[in-house]
């Protein structure tokens, strides 16, 4: 009887090395052969699952964007309805999180020569805006409230890893949630 | 007589022109030749100006941080002494302070791996985040006060420009200038 080959965990686990050689390495680094490589596959299989290297970053954006919204959803269900652990979830506080950032950076820069990846990035954008008004809207503030809230948070989350992108020194976890925390008690949210 | 040719002003331009061609079609699309044909010049003479295409690119974002430095502190000369042209200067509010960002963040993700670029960009991060504590020091504010507000107004910066990098759209100047507004009346100057 030929093995069973889970296709999907086979792509999910490509673009797990892809996102880590581009927060390694960076977006130059990478290639099918050197994804393959770290894979522990053949260039063949890479290619059989992935048509081409846009294609493979593609998926692998995704991936890692989806992810975060597990891994968010998921903070928010076992932090009793609090708003805080959801959004903690986003900001570069441990190696993953930060991982997540390092692969996003080269992909909005990537976006700026590739239309598709840049509507796919406004699209994830709103999405994430829209959950997290929601999210305030549901704690009771208005509507205009929880718009301006949502915005205000997402400005000190992007521009909180964007500075942590090269000074993490400067942005150690307490730092991030204490500012964190300074917009949810001006929201009288927590 | 043979022309007098202004060396340092022929690196400008050329550094101009690679920092547009960054903007427009990513980091990727910078070759010495592609460089060479949009500034009129051979690539003999870019050759001659910059020895590999990293000292390019390492000129080339030096020179659009030094000159977003003159801006903002030619706004802040000409504003009165109000701290908020000088800050409006760095937000991407048009097309020229647009580019910089896309430079800027094109250059952090290039940094993932290059550590002569990243230490470059740390530097650069902190002698703005040094220039502005000392402005909100000179407005009366405590040293621990001015320290919290230049890292709010980077963080709501940063946050806006990054988020307007893939979605202008929604970042009008309006919008960035109000969030900038709400920050400068919270620590009470202007």
């Amino acid at each position: 009887m030929p093995a069973v080959v889970d296709h999907e965990a086979r792509r999910r686990a490509v673009a797990d090395v892809t996102a880590d050689l581009i927060a390694r390495a960076g977006m130059e680094a990478v290639t099918v052969r050197e994804v393959a490589q770290a894979a522990g596959y053949s260039t063949a299989i890479v290619s059989h699952y992935f048509a081409s290297k846009v294609e493979l970053l593609f998926y692998t954006y995704r991936a890692t964007v989806l992810r975060a919204h597990q891994r968010m959803e998921a903070a928010l269900d076992t932090g009793g309805g609090s708003i805080r652990p959801y959004l903690a979830a986003l900001l570069p506080l441990n190696e993953e999180q930060r991982r997540d950032w390092l692969v996003w950076f080269s992909f909005w820069t990537m976006a700026i020569a590739d239309q598709t990846l840049s509507a796919e990035q406004q699209v994830r954008s709103r999405q994430i805006t829209t959950r997290i008004t929601a999210l305030l809207l549901e704690r009771g503030l208005s509507e205009d409230a929880a718009r301006a809230g949502a915005r205000r948070l997402l400005v000190t989350i992007y521009g909180m890893a964007s500075q942590a992108f090269f000074d993490p020194d400067r942005w150690p976890p307490e730092t991030q949630l204490s500012l964190l925390d300074a917009d949810l008690a001006a929201l009288g949210v927590s």
